[in-house]
This record gives C-alpha cells, sequence and structure tokens, in this order.
C-alpha cells in the first residue's frame, strides 16, 4: 500500500484528515480551521474565510466547492513559496510589506504587468499602505488563477484570448 | 448653489461627509463605516471589508481604491434594489436565501448563464447551502462588474471578447 503509507507518513496529512470527514474533502470553513491548525500563518493572523474561499476557487477544477487530499498538498506548497517570499519582501520585519515591496514581489514572481495594473493590485490589497499575509495570499491566489484561466485559452501564446460570456464568467466570478 | 444644495438635502449625504474626510472619497474601512451607520443592513450582519472592497472596485473606473459621493450614491441605489431583491427571494425569512433561490434570483436579474456556471456560483457565495445578505451583494456586485467589463470588450455584442492579458487581468483581479 505505497500510497496510504506514504499519505500516513506525510506531516501535513494530520492536519488534513482531522478536519476533512469521512469524504476527505475539504470546504472552505474545513480549510481554514485545517490551516489554522497546521499554523502554517506563524506569527501572522490567521486566513480570513474569504481568502481559504478562493484558495479553493483557484485548485478545484471540478467546482465542486470542495478540495481533496492532492489539491491540498499543491496549495500547501504554494502557501510555502508564498510565505518565504513574503517574509523576503519583508525586510524590517514589520509583519507587512509595503505597497512598493508588493510591486517588487509580484514582478519577481514573474508576472509582467503594466504600471497602471500592479498599482490597481497594490491598491487593492494594501490597508493604509501595508499589506498583510492574509492579502498578499489573496493577491497571490488570485493572479495565479485568472493567469491559469487566460493561459488555457490563450492557444497562440501571444497573450491574447478570446472568451465567450458564460466561459468568461466561470473563470473569474468564484475567485 | 443648486448642486450643493440639493447634496445637502440628500439623506445619504450625511453619512458619506461623516466618513469621507476632507477629500469627499471613501476608501474600503470609511466606506464599511459608512454603509454600518446608514442601517443599510438593517437586520442583516454589516458588510465585511472584503465586499466594502469589491463594492468600490465595481465602481472605481480610475483605479484610485477611493470612491466619490456620485459613486456612492450609484452604490446606494444599487445596494436597495439588491437588498429588496434579497428579501422578496427570502421567502420564508429566514434572513438567509437558499441556494436555489440564489439561482432564480440571478436569473431573475436577467442574467443568461449555464447551468454549471450558475451552480459553481452558488457553491460559492454560500455557506452551509444557505447565501447571507453580505454574500449576496458580493455575488451581485462581481457579476455586474465582470458583465460590465467583459460588455466593453464585446464590441460586437455578440457575448465574444477578445482580452489581451494585462487588460484581462486589470478588469478581474481587483474585484
Ligand atoms: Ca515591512
Ligand atoms: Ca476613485
Ligand atoms: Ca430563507
Amino acid at each position: 500500500y505505497p500510497n496510504s503509507y506514504s499519505s500516513a507518513e506525510d506531516p501535513i496529512w494530520r492536519y488534513f484528515t482531522a478536519v476533512a470527514g469521512q469524504d476527505l474533502e475539504v470546504d472552505a470553513e474545513e480549510l481554514q480551521r485545517c490551516l489554522t491548525e497546521s499554523g502554517i500563518s506563524g506569527t501572522y493572523s490567521p486566513f480570513s474565510l474569504e481568502t481559504c474561499r478562493i484558495m479553493i476557487a483557484m485548485l478545484d477544477r471540478d467546482y465542486t466547492g470542495k478540495m481533496g487530499f492532492s489539491e491540498f498538498k499543491e496549495l500547501w506548497a504554494a502557501l510555502n513559496a508564498w510565505k518565504q517570499n513574503f517574509i523576503t519582501f519583508d525586510q524590517d520585519r514589520s509583519g507587512t510589506v509595503e505597497r512598493h515591496e508588493l510591486n517588487q514581489a509580484i514582478t519577481a514572481m514573474g508576472y509582467r504587468l503594466s504600471p497602471h495594473t500592479l498599482n490597481a493590485i497594490v491598491k487593492r490589497y494594501s490597508k493604509n499602505g501595508r499589506v498583510f499575509f492574509d492579502d498578499y495570499v489573496a493577491c497571490c491566489v488570485k493572479l495565479r488563477a485568472l493567469t491559469d484561466f487566460f493561459k488555457r485559452r490563450d492557444h497562440l501564446k501571444q497573450g491574447v484570448a478570446n472568451f465567450v460570456y458564460d466561459d468568461f464568467l466561470q473563470g473569474t466570478v468564484t475567485l
């Protein structure tokens, strides 16, 4: 039983099964409990329910509103990368990144955006000029999910995509 | 001074100026206070900061992250319409609409969506099968803002639109 063995050994399997229940899928409330219990936010505030909902929307490709263990592991890896990233950009260890630092972080993640779009993003995810970890992650989730969605429709890889209305809404309204 | 006179007479001008400060623009925190003080949520929970942020994103066409009085009045009218709508669809007066009722409400607002997209939306904005007023409004804001954005790019009015990546992100990531 190689799969169940490795799952049992996996330290995050414990957090997942503690909240997932019999169906081994977590909804947004369960994901919030799961992430809080895992301590992944460290000294930062726990994730809001809203951020947990968009985390699920990012990975929930069958739109059940729930997340299985493989998606959870994918999320876990992404969260750890974003957390490292956040710590790196919070140079004065104030617990928040400042607006210009979010700007740098987004560019460092490889997104190529116009100054206008970057500016709109930074305004949207900051509070009084400071970006908290929860909002930082919400921003990273949205950027990744929307970019992935766009790329799947950008068949010629030219940075241009065509959408029919229903498809456009499906890929954007749940994030 | 017809404009300042009519503003002074306007009952919501009072709520607006009480929080907007000298620049007469409200950010998300101020909007939350303003809406709470106005009592527009009635017996429902006050709006979350997250919902206030997407309300601003919906109307903030210059991406300053703030809302002036004319946008605020536009929001006020929309909120009142959505509230009436919510009350109508909450037939058992439980304070929430149920999933199938959100489905009906969205269709009644004139959106023509596939069952798959409707289903994804209903899952996203409900908690244990119930949709609270705050999430209902968040859903209405997103549907309206994303549909408006799409329509502005649907030049032939055929339900198909072309986006370049930066523009696509600009219209979706702040909502
Ligand atoms: Ca800092
Ligand atoms: Ca503005
Ligand atoms: Ca009800």
